[in-house]
């Protein structure tokens, strides 16, 4: 859940192992707060080209090391930067937690001084040139308050993180790294793995064929352009919460191979992915959401949605989402608003008066 | 591909049989266009509400003949029109192709006088009382020129069709039903089941694990509230198409499973994920086409999207594609605006120009 009331320490100076994309993001957004801010790598080019970007002087002893290079390096830095200083106060990142946790607890330095973090943060946009300091705003931070036998990190520590997770616009939820295992496994791991191997099935085919392509395969195969490199790495990490799952999704798709083949009905487990998916939160953490959809057509050319907004902020509505369609050789688009059903009866009547191209929400 | 050139020619009376979604919205739109319309259906009370909805003054003896009612039930119906007009102009609209034209090849009636066509539309939105008029808006829409041996179709026939899905908003594209069938198992058929097996999942997890889901997830499962008695037809009809494709969707997923199992490397599976994700066309039926997405944070409240819109105008930049992001407990919100590469780089000048939160074109 959100800590709305969080314990904060404000820190005035970072050392970020990991000149990546997160990395440096992170390093962007807390030196436009005015933390110092010294950026490392393994490569010296991309830790110069991160320092660049950060236009900020380094402290000599940096008050926090956070750790954002792949998992594989993450054990010999934490005991490099203990060697360092015996008081360090040091922050992960990582995509999988309970091998983070499980590795520094072999370490020769203290859980205490190790806070395990990650921010849900979209990773299938690569490379540290697309670094951004917005990265993490709106998006929820996971965090450990205990190692893995429960034992609680430095409270010192655990303020010093909640302050750059909300300084960073995202959202602090505590959590076992157990529980955040299962949970990436399955919200984020199985997805990518079902949606690179759908992606995969196009390779080969006519282009003729994917012209027919609409919103359904653009949206079920978005996230197969992630990394193919740091993917590897993130799913063998949690291979033990991730292969369970994706067993059983084959065991799934078997029966319903075996169904197809005698040409028997597959309703139910068509029926199945309804209830599935309707288990899935909506916007701002709340229960699982649905909105009114108002379609509008308008004409694909500049200043059409600015002027659909207009007429919304004269309504007084908020839009939730939308999603904007066309098809081939065709130069108007289909807007679909989502909205609250009370908005999107009263965005229909203004828009109607209004000489718009709108339906009924549905 | 789009046919700018048809030859179409109007007609002013139409019988529509099956006043389901599809039916009642072609229905919506040919009436309002001043064809005179008459539905139909076995159920006389969807008949009647679907009746009561066009508003419509039914023809004695309608030119076109349009069927829009489940497939078991698509030879009879032609028949049966054949029998009262032997002059009978027919259109079907069922998502798979080479069924319906060979029961029509077995049927009493001839093939010529049968026009078979599919609209690309989103079916995952269901039920009479959603029937929209510009449900076919932007859309592309399939149909076959001549019957399974070759035989053309009457011209006149399909000039009628041409116009009416050219007055429905749509882009006529010709094909073959083998075609449009190997085509739809790939596009449309292969993401549903695998959609619907990935959203079947998310059944039984608890909820605190589910808060986690982010776009990615919403993405892939998005599909996954499809109707399962209207799947379940069309995923039978085209067994044949769809079984090779997600028969090697399940090889490939052992594959996946045993790497993982074994502590293998899967970045090459990965790999094709990318690959094949960028085979898939962008807006316009172009070829595949890459975006600059520029993220901008907003406050999360009416007229914030209309300023920001506002502002698009002035700098008169066409905005492409947007997604939104919130997390719980948050009520900021990131607008990813995707626009070319060029118009991203004016938008942004112009933005920071007028103090908005936006960062770096990626």
């Amino acid at each position: 859940m959100p800590s709305n009331t969080s314990n904060t320490r404000a820190f005035t100076s970072i050392k970020i192992i990991g000149s990546g994309l997160i990395g440096t993001s992170i390093g962007l957004a807390l030196a436009s707060k005015g933390v110092s801010v010294e950026m490392a790598d393994v490569d010296p080019k991309a830790a110069k080209l991160a320092n660049d970007l950060m236009a900020s002087t380094p402290a000599a002893n940096p008050e926090i090391v956070l750790y954002a290079g792949p998992g594989s390096g993450l054990k010999s830095a934490y005991e490099s930067e203990f060697k360092i200083n015996s008081d360090l106060k040091f922050i992960d990142i990582g995509s999988v937690k309970t091998k983070s946790l499980l590795e520094v607890s072999q370490s020769a330095a203290p859980t205490r001084q190790f806070l395990a973090t990650h921010p849900m943060a979209g990773r299938e946009i690569g490379g540290a040139q697309s670094a951004r300091a917005d990265l993490f705003q709106s998006r929820s931070w996971i965090y450990m308050p205990t190692d893995l036998e429960g034992t609680p990190v430095d409270p010192d520590l655990v303020a010093a993180g909640l302050w750059m997770i909300e300084t960073l616009g995202a959202s602090p939820v505590a959590m076992s790294a157990q529980k955040h295992d299962r949970a990436v496994a399955l919200v984020s791991h199985l997805p990518q793995v079902m949606a690179s191997l759908l992606a995969a099935q196009l390779l080969g085919a006519e282009s003729e064929l994917l012209d027919l392509a609409g919103a359904g395969l653009r949206d079920t195969t978005r996230i197969a352009a992630s990394s193919p490199a740091l993917w590897d790495e993130i799913l063998n990490s949690n291979s033990a919460e991730l292969l369970p799952l994706l067993i059983n999704l084959q065991s799934d798709l078997g029966a319903f191979i075996t169904r197809l083949g005698s040409s028997a009905s597959v309703s139910d487990l068509i029926e199945a992915g309804n209830q599935g998916r309707s288990k899935i939160p909506g916007k701002h953490g709340g229960a699982a959401r649905e909105y009114s959809l108002l379609p509008v057509v308008i004409e694909d050319k500049p200043g059409q949605l600015a002027a659909l907004f207009d007429e919304c902020a004269k309504a007084k509505v908020n839009v939730e989402d939308l999603t904007i369609e066309h098809s081939p050789g065709q130069f108007t688009g289909l807007i679909t608003l989502a909205l609250s059903a009370k908005d999107a009866q009263i965005l229909q009547d203004h828009l109607t008066k209004s000489g718009w191209s709108v339906h009924a929400p549905r």
